[in-house]
């Protein structure tokens, strides 16, 4: 977590412009491990992603899972959000693209990598998994 | 919002169809602005969807993102998941295919669309992105 | 419901691993009908699958919803977590496969098979759901 999941049109990225995103995305996350930072495109045919009832293909929908509380003040809400869409908009608004996006809430109890609960972020273990990139017993 | 994302059998669906079940989708919603409806199909094979346990091409599993607490009565959900039966019967139901659906409910604070969080509705900005079926500044 | 999808690289998993791993989620709900449990694969290629903004293909992404408050002893989640990672594990850690996986919870009354409400479980109708393995009218 987070879990990115980007619907795009077929031929909107190419490979490079993914692997950009993936690292813009990763890149808002800066104090968290960066392994914990997924991202899934999933394109999508025309006859098979609908806006208002009518198919799209100037469309980029995305759907985010996030640890639930992690965000709590509005202000910062507001900046981050903000920043992710500056962090986009070369790929994404800046090409004519519409886009929509939002983010889940889920439980830090049912969240588990490599069969471990991650540990609490500022903990020693946190920072460890942090500074190392990778999981490990605790 | 809302995001519907249909997982249905490869051949389940024409193209016509599926426009059809969008359009039946986004007249659920007739309080909100038409844009914000997203409905993505996502065609499974066989060998990669399976219902207790067993390979399933005859079944339609739907997974729904709302705001949170739009619907908070409980004979509202239940006019609301009943309507939304009716809706989809011709395509689903009466054709033998099977089918669940589920809703979740996501923050109102973390949605953008075009970078913009969108206006509470009742409100006169509200009104205007519902008239224009666009997003505006406000 | 609970409904699992599997982000996968590519050739990761033989058509009989994948219902060998359905099978062996849908044993982890011994509790529930068997045919409330839906896994959804979904192959990703490596150009469209990030984590840490490094494209993989040696990951497994699990996301998994649930109906919320059914697990909340948390010494109840911790060794639910435990059993899902041993049953997984010799198709997925054993491999070599790296993995995430997240639970989110979902409100049971925004929920529906065959267009019906499911029964609480432990009624008569619950049961007889469970012992038919399929909906009826109650």
């Amino acid at each position: 977590m987070p879990l990115w999941t980007l619907y795009h049109p077929e031929n909107a990225f190419s490979d490079d412009d993914k692997q950009a995103i993936a690292v813009r995305i990763t890149s808002i996350y800066r104090d968290l491990p960066a392994f914990y930072v997924g991202v899934v495109f999933e394109a999508v045919r025309k006859t098979s992603f609908y806006v208002g009832g009518e198919p799209v293909e100037d469309f980029v929908r995305i759907s985010v899972d996030h640890i639930a509380r992690q965000i709590t003040d509005d202000a910062v809400k507001e900046a981050f959000l903000g920043a992710i869409g500056k962090l986009l908009a070369p790929y994404i608004a800046s090409r004519g693209l519409r886009w929509e996006l939002h983010i889940d809430e889920t439980p830090f109890s049912l969240w588990t990598i490599q069969g471990l609960r991650p540990p609490v972020p500022g903990t020693r273990a946190g920072e460890k998994w942090r500074e190392d990139n990778r999981p490990s017993a605790y």
